[in-house]
């Protein structure tokens, strides 16, 4: 019998709770038969919906915690109410365990980041772990990271960041060296924050054989897919990632609101509506649902909280692949490399630097 | 007879120098008749191109300059070699000894910016100046500022900018007390920016009765137009645009794609060909050009060095509109009453903070 992969889930995580968690985990269960869940959340809420899903029967354990936590709960006050006996403390706990490979939630973000920190530690070389996002791109997809777990980063961490998007990259693209570029702005004037012109000059004089460094790359170039792994701190990361979906949004409104407009339009849009499916599907923000939370003992992806099934299918198969490829190793690997530096002396990196 | 208003343009500046600047004054000059134009740059260069655009005959005074900023020159270069003879030089300071209202350049915008510093001055309590972008929005159109003229902003610079911005909205959009919000990112844990906050705190403890002020927007706040003025500092402000940009650009490719790939498509976009027509135009970059500096003795606007002759004259326009209303007085008055705080005292704003 093939190895199964163990999933476990906040059942109680996202603006809808169990009602979509479980028809997600359904809709995964059929496209990846060797998958496992382990459900945690208030049991009677979990069951119920469960009994509806009967393709997910014999796939599912469900494990009673008695704390949700709440979607505006601040972190700090997460960690004392739920700490051991909430639903997000216990999924993330089953990581640690080993009883899972990685764990999903699609719950209050700060509070998600806090309990996992605290849970399953930054791994070692790692100050700060970071939030990835796959960003859709017109040659495929990329990814971008820090997306808003941290505000500010010195060259030391966006060097770190580099490192782990690029495994994470060789992981879910299948490329053997990625190319990482570092998020910047162009004007002459000012040529960018020092510590991003800091951490490219690490990357230039040190190359390391797991990434190829790609240089400054500026907004526009995100989208066009200049480069696999697009590296920033976590505020101007958050602000384009949400600047990209807000676009989008806005772009789709004014085609809608073009294609009613006039009968001729409404007829065209008939004719091509195999064309506007294509693209509704190109741009649908589901199919990229999840961000992965890098430089912990353990995988945690955050799936958007108002996403429906299918959005949050599409984050458990995310971790599906993160599990499968044993991404914590690869990045534990080529953080290594990188600190001990080409002469095998400890944490050249950090020394560099300072 | 009516009042003119007389704009200063760098001849010589952007890709395609006179012939797209030229042009670009021609458009204008059929659209705002009461328009005349300084046009400095290479005399012979500059006659040539028009004198095959006869409508600005007797609209356009050309006044020759030896040195041409070259559009990949460093500031400092830039103002060493072009202070006082260049073409960008001159047109800045053309609006400096009144003979302009406003300076209009297509090129090197780090350049521009040192230049215009240096010319014209910061304002009396601006301790940095800004570019301020016009975004199109769902409800209509939105200021954004800084877009990369500083990187970094403490809390009064950026309540600085919003006063500006403010300023701004009333001149372009005649809206009596526009609102402005602070742009943050949303993840609890980290509930954004220090310097966020603290501007902030001060635009809600402190009045204004030429704003009001919104709170916190994110990214995709921007495109929903949720604020007449988002205010930010240059690094994030600079990506929010260019990834706008680019995430336009790119769904725009999509939907190209998407309309030629069937032959049921094709003929649908033949019957929806107008609103295509709209919905470009809705998404024309060209249309709204011009980045507008805030904060100095005098306004300059820098226009895209790739744009065409529409989009110069887009920036054109938009300079025209600033000189009309007055945006000088209108900024020195708000930023007078801000920094003299509500009993008078002088510079109230940078006390509170310190």
């Amino acid at each position: 019998m093939a190895q199964t992969t163990t999933i476990s889930v906040d059942a109680m995580g996202g603006d809808h709770g169990p009602t979509v968690v479980i028809a997600g985990c359904e809709l995964l269960a059929i496209r990846r038969p060797d998958v496992r869940f382990l459900l945690f959340g208030d049991e009677t809420a979990v069951k119920a919906v469960l009994a509806a899903h009967p393709r997910l029967a014999g796939k599912a354990d469900v494990r009673h915690c008695e704390v949700t936590i709440a979607m505006d709960e601040k972190p700090s006050q997460a960690l004392r109410s739920g700490r051991g006996r909430s639903s997000m403390w216990r999924s993330v706990e089953a990581v640690k365990t080993g009883e899972a490979a990685v764990a999903v939630s699609a719950g209050n973000t700060g509070a998600l980041m806090a309990m996992a920190k605290f849970c399953l530690r930054p791994m070692a070389h790692v100050q700060r772990p970071a939030i990835a996002a796959i960003w859709p791109t017109l040659r495929s997809e990329s990814i971008v990271l820090d997306v808003g777990a941290t505000i500010g980063a010195d060259a030391q961490q966006l060097v770190d960041f580099a490192v782990m998007g690029g495994a994470m990259a060789r992981a879910l693209f299948h490329i053997d060296r990625p190319s990482v570029g570092l998020l910047n702005i162009g004007v002459e004037e000012v040529k960018g924050l020092e510590e991003v012109r800091k951490a490219g000059a690490i990357l230039r004089d040190t190359p390391l054989p797991t990434i190829s460094y790609g240089g400054f790359v500026e907004g526009d170039d995100i989208g066009q897919g200049k480069v696999d792994v697009v590296v920033t701190e976590g505020f101007a990361g958050n602000i384009a990632l949400k600047t990209a979906e807000g676009t989008a949004k806005q772009i789709g409104t004014y085609l809608r609101a073009a294609m009613g407009r006039t009968l001729m339009a409404r007829i065209g849009y008939i004719f091509a509506r195999s064309a506007f499916a294509r693209l509704r599907e190109k741009m649908d923000p589901r199919k990229l649902n999840g961000g992965v939370f890098l430089g912990l003992n353990g995988i945690v992806i955050k799936s958007h909280g108002g996403t429906d099934a299918e959005g949050f299918a599409s984050a458990l198969d995310l971790a599906y692949e993160m599990a499968r490829f044993d991404l914590i190793a690869s990045i534990e690997k080529d953080l290594g490399l990188h600190h001990r530096g080409p002469n095998g002396e400890a944490d050249a990196g950090h020394e560099r630097i300072t």
